[in-house]
C-alpha cells in the first residue's frame, strides 16, 4: 500500500454567521492555497466534499470556483463523521494509485439538516441528540458514581483550551458552577454540556509519499485507520456505558499503525456532549472503565492540553461536515509543532476520534510525523 | 494494485411508485442477497450509498435493516453519476487493501432533488436539464446536418431495447413519427427524447481478486477507470458539439485497461436525452465527429443491441443515484452471457459511460470477463 501524507491545511473561523454553503467551502480552500503556495492546483486529482448540506454537485462547484478540473469529484455524507469518512476515502484513492493528490473540504451551516436523525423512531419523539446524550449522562453517572459537577469539568477544560484557538466559536472560559447554572435542557444536561451547531469550513490535502516528501519539510503521515458502524438507531446500540464502534475502530487503527494507546501523545476526541469525552477515553483504552473522568481531572489540574487541544466540539462549535477535518488539522499542527499556545510537549504520535449519532459509527485515525 | 471484481448484482423494477428511499435501498439489496446466497453479510467491509435524496445516514440505516455492521459507511452524491462515483470509490477501498468486499446500493425517488442544479445561474432561469439538452440538440443538428427525425431514432431504438428489459420503466415501442408527435417541450426537444425521472434501486458487490475467484464462476473485472470534471456550470463548459469530460474519461479508462475503443463489444451510454447518445459515441471515439447518428442507424437496422442494451436512460427511466449502478449491472450480465433477449454476441469487453449535468463530469469504466 502506498504511504499517504498530509501536505496542507486550511480552516475558517467557526461562527454563527449566515453564509451560503459555497462561500464556506470556498473560504477554507482559499486559505489552504494561500498558505501553501507550493501546491499546484493542476496536480489535484480529486476534490471530495464533506457536508450534510442538501445542495448537490458541490465538488464540481467548488472545483470551478477555485479553478480545478479534477478526475474524481463528489460529496460524502455520514452525519457528524462525514469529515473523517472523506479523509479515509481520499486515503484509499491515493493508496490504491487512482490519485496522487486529493483536496478534502468540509463545510456546514449552523442550521444543518444533519442535526437530527429523523429516521430513528426507536426513541419515540425524542429525536434531538440531547436526548441520547441525556441517557448516556444518566447512565454514566449512575454506573460509575460520577457527579454532575465532575462531568461539567469536561466543558470547563475544553472551553479553557478553546480560548487559545483563534478559530473556535467560543472564546469564553467558565467555572464548574457556571456550567451547572447554564440553561437546563434535560434532567441530566445543561446548555454548556453541549457542542453547538455552527457555520464553518476546513480543508486538507492528502498526497502520495513522493509528493508529500517533495512538498513539505514537516510531513504528517496517516498510519492507522479504523472505522466501524454498529447500527443507525440508538436502541439497537451497545451498552449505555461504552461506545462499541469507538472501541473497535480504535483497536483497528492502533493495530494498523502498530502502536499502543500509550504511544498517543495528543488526541482529538468527539465530545459532542460532556459525557462523550470520558466515555470515548475509556472505549479507546486511554483509561479504565469509569476512570475517564479522573484522567480529565488530572489533565485539567496540570494544564495539559493532551486531549482536545483545540477545545473540542464543545469549545470550537460543531459544523458537522467540517469537524472531522478540523480535528485532523489540529493533530497535524500539533505534530508539526505549529499549534501555538495549544502546543502539547513531545508530540510524535496523535489520534483523531470522530463519531456519529450516539456513537453508532466511529472513525479513528492515527497520525505520525 | 489489487484486482477488483464484481461478484453480485441486484436491482428493482424502475417505476413511478411513491416509495420511501429506505424501501428502495432495501429492495435491491434484498434481491442481491437472495440471488447470491454464497455472499456472507459478515464479510462486507463497506456499505456505500449512491443517491441525491436529502435523507442522512442512509448507509448505517440500510446496514441495520439488512444486518451488516460495516467498517466504512457513507453516502456519495454527484448528481447523475453518483452511481459510478460510488463504484470507483469502492474499487479504491479494495485496491488499497482497506476493504475486501463492498456493497454499493443506489436508489432514487421519482421526485429527486438532484434533477435541477439550482446553483447554475449561467443559463438564467432556464435551469431544467431540458434546456441544456435543447441547446445541445440545436447545435448538433446545425453542425452536422442531422435532422430531428434522425435524432428521434435514438429514442425509437432504446425503447425497442428496453422492451426486452423486465425492469425498465417503459415497455412500449415507438415509431420515429410517434417520437416526433410526442409533446413538444422546447423548439428542439420532444417528451420522448428525454429520459424520465423515476423510482428505482440497484445494488452491486465488489470484491478483491481472491474473494471474487472463490465466490463466482463468472467473474467480471473492472480493468479501466476514467473520470473527469470540467466545470459545474454549463456555460463554462466545452464546445456544444462534444463532451470534453467524456472524451478525457474515456481515453483514461481505455489506457488503464490497455484497450482500444474497437475492443469494446457492448456499452452503456448516458442517453439522458436523444442527442447525448451520438455525442457520447463521438466523444468516446466509437465513431467520427458527426457520424454517431450513422452508427445508431446501422445498429438499429441490424437489430444490434451493442449500445444501451438495457434500453438506456430513455427506455429504462433515470433514477439518478441508481443509474450508474444499473448500467454496470447490465454490462456485467452481458459479460456473463446472462442478459436474456438483450444478449449481445461474442461479448468479452464492455464499457460504462455515466455523466452529470450537461457532461460537465463523466465516468467511464471498462469491464472484462
Amino acid at each position: 500500500m502506498n504511504k499517504v501524507g498530509i501536505i496542507a491545511c486550511g480552516i475558517t473561523p467557526f461562527t454563527k454567521n449566515d453564509q451560503k454553503i459555497e462561500t464556506i467551502l470556498l473560504n477554507s480552500s482559499k486559505n489552504l492555497f494561500l498558505d501553501n503556495p507550493k501546491i499546484e492546483k493542476d496536480d489535484i486529482d480529486a476534490v471530495l466534499i464533506s457536508t450534510n448540506n442538501n445542495s448537490k454537485y458541490l465538488s464540481p462547484i467548488l472545483s470551478e470556483m477555485i479553478g480545478i478540473q479534477p478526475k474524481i469529484a463528489h460529496t460524502i455524507e455520514s452525519l457528524c463523521n462525514s469529515g473523517t469518512n472523506s479523509i479515509v476515502s481520499a486515503y484509499s484513492y491515493i493508496a490504491s494509485g487512482l490519485a496522487d493528490m486529493v483536496l478534502i473540504t468540509g463545510a456546514e451551516r449552523y442550521d444543518s439538516p444533519g442535526q437530527i436523525l429523523e429516521w430513528d423512531n426507536s426513541r419515540g419523539e425524542f429525536k434531538h441528540p440531547v436526548f441520547w446524550a441525556s441517557i448516556f449522562s444518566k447512565s454514566y453517572k449512575r454506573e460509575h458514581q460520577v457527579s454532575e459537577e465532575e462531568l461539567a469539568l469536561v466543558s470547563v477544560k475544553n472551553h479553557m483550551q478553546a480560548k487559545e484557538n483563534p478559530n473556535a466559536l467560543s472564546n469564553k472560559t467558565y467555572t464548574v458552577e457556571e456550567v451547572m447554572n447554564s440553561k437546563k435542557l434535560t434532567d441530566d444536561l445543561r446548555l454548556l454540556d453541549c457542542s453547538r451547531p455552527c457555520t464553518g469550513g476546513a480543508s486538507i490535502v492528502l498526497a502520495s509519499e513522493q509528493i508529500t516528501k517533495k512538498t513539505t519539510d514537516t510531513p504528517v503521515w496517516i498510519t492507522g485507520i479504523g472505522q466501524k458502524t454498529t447500527s443507525a438507531s440508538f436502541t439497537k446500540n451497545m451498552s449505555l456505558n461504552s461506545m462499541e464502534s469507538t472501541e473497535i475502530a480504535g483497536k483497528n487503527a492502533l493495530k494498523m499503525a502498530n502502536k499502543n494507546i500509550t504511544d498517543i501523545d495528543v488526541a482529538e476526541i468527539h465530545d459532542a456532549f460532556s459525557v462523550c469525552e470520558p466515555m470515548a477515553l475509556e472505549s479507546l483504552n486511554f483509561s479504565k472503565q469509569g476512570k475517564g473522568i479522573d484522567m480529565i481531572k488530572d489533565l485539567y489540574t496540570t494544564n495539559n492540553f493532551k486531549i482536545n487541544p483545540r477545545g473540542g466540539l464543545i469549545g470550537c462549535g460543531h459544523p458537522l461536515g467540517a469537524t472531522g477535518i478540523a480535528q485532523t488539522i489540529e493533530i497535524t499542527q500539533q505534530l508539526q509543532l505549529n499549534a501555538g499556545k495549544r502546543q502539547v510537549d513531545n508530540v510524535k504520535t496523535g489520534l483523531v476520534h470522530n463519531m456519529s449519532a450516539a456513537a453508532t459509527s466511529s472513525t479513528v485515525l492515527v497520525l505520525e510525523k
